[in-house]
């Protein structure tokens, strides 16, 4: 059985991992067939936000706990996680990826990926295993494959050129499909990023998911 | 164009709303062409808990604010709400429904409705508007419908006892199917009451929104 690594970076668009897309991954797994584990880093979160207000609270709070409000507490703290372990790897969006899995949220092109998501991914993608990365985590392309990974995060200007100044390669791509880079096996979609819609969301992620488990050897 | 109201209880199963639940809702009236506006008490949650361990913590949090997270902070303090601008109420599940919407969790048989839920969903149910409840909501059934109105939860021995007690009549249902009381223009599904799998949620939810919208005037 094909068997998934899902990374979050926390539960709530501003300051975590986006909901509906980290749902929408995890359905679209299951309906495939596919095996899946979330996986997170046992780290504060840069911030908490009050997403009613969109203000800045002064609460902690860490994005393997909150990470498992989506999972149903069924996350794995990601160094305890074996990459050998899985076929695959996605990474859904929110805030949270550019604020806790990276600091792009702080740095722009001038970011790096956190240590251990870095390692996680990078030892699956050696292994020639297929990453999916939707909403802003394609501003880790580069990071993470290297100069001239193709990938999209929808249209956005500024996140775009930052992707093009890091030395990525950006493709604008509608919010309900995805961009492929045969060579790196990666698979991009824009989510929310671009879509208007959550219905556009589920049918970029699921067309993502697809393209992924598709790439599985 | 149809207009549903969503009531969420929180951000996260074991204190809030459930988050798969709530997702698959708002994308099956999206995907069915139906406007959503997701709803939630001004009021602190019963308590919160650590999803990865499972434990109580010391923290304090709002319903309608951890409600923003799956709104993408739109969501409506309930008691702004106007029940004549909807045309059917759906609630998902997750014991934030049992311990924010409702005191089950604390008095089973003995609950009673937040007054704000019970108040808005009572309006639409008296207009002759249809309503929704997934998982763990249908406890709600008697209090908001009277005596014998019909409802599942699945089939847990303890709760469909606790809802018999109160005067509503439980029925055993598959966790990816759906039970209607025709006559009080109910319909409810038992999601993760009974649900191993993310995608027979997906598949039930979708069956409950279908059934509610096509009860629409």
């Amino acid at each position: 059985m094909t068997k998934v690594a899902v990374i979050l970076s926390g539960c709530g668009v501003f300051d975590g991992g986006e909901i509906q897309e980290s749902t929408f991954t995890l359905l679209a797994l299951d309906q495939a067939g596919a095996e899946y584990q979330c996986l997170a880093p046992n780290i504060n979160q840069m911030h908490v936000i009050n997403h009613l207000t969109g203000q800045e609270t002064d609460e902690q709070r860490n994005v393997l706990v909150e990470s498992a409000r989506i999972a149903r507490g069924k996350v794995l703290d990601l160094v305890d996680a074996v990459p050998g372990d899985y076929d695959a790897v996605i990474v859904p969006g929110g805030f949270g990826v550019a604020k806790n899995l990276c600091d792009f949220a702080l740095k722009g092109a001038d970011m790096s990926v956190n240590e251990q998501v870095q390692i996680f991914i990078q030892a699956l993608h050696n292994a020639g295993c297929p990453v999916g990365l939707a909403c802003i985590s394609p501003v880790m392309s580069e990071s993470l494959f290297g100069e001239g990974v193709v990938c999209t995060i929808g249209n956005d200007e500024a996140t775009a050129s930052a992707i093009d100044e890091m030395g990525a390669r950006h493709q604008n791509c509608a919010a309900d499909d995805i961009v492929i880079d045969e060579a790196n096996k990666l698979v991009t979609t824009p989510a929310y990023m671009l879509a208007e819609r959550i219905s556009e969301v589920s049918t970029g992620i699921n067309k993502m998911v697809g393209a992924v488990l598709a790439m599985v050897k």
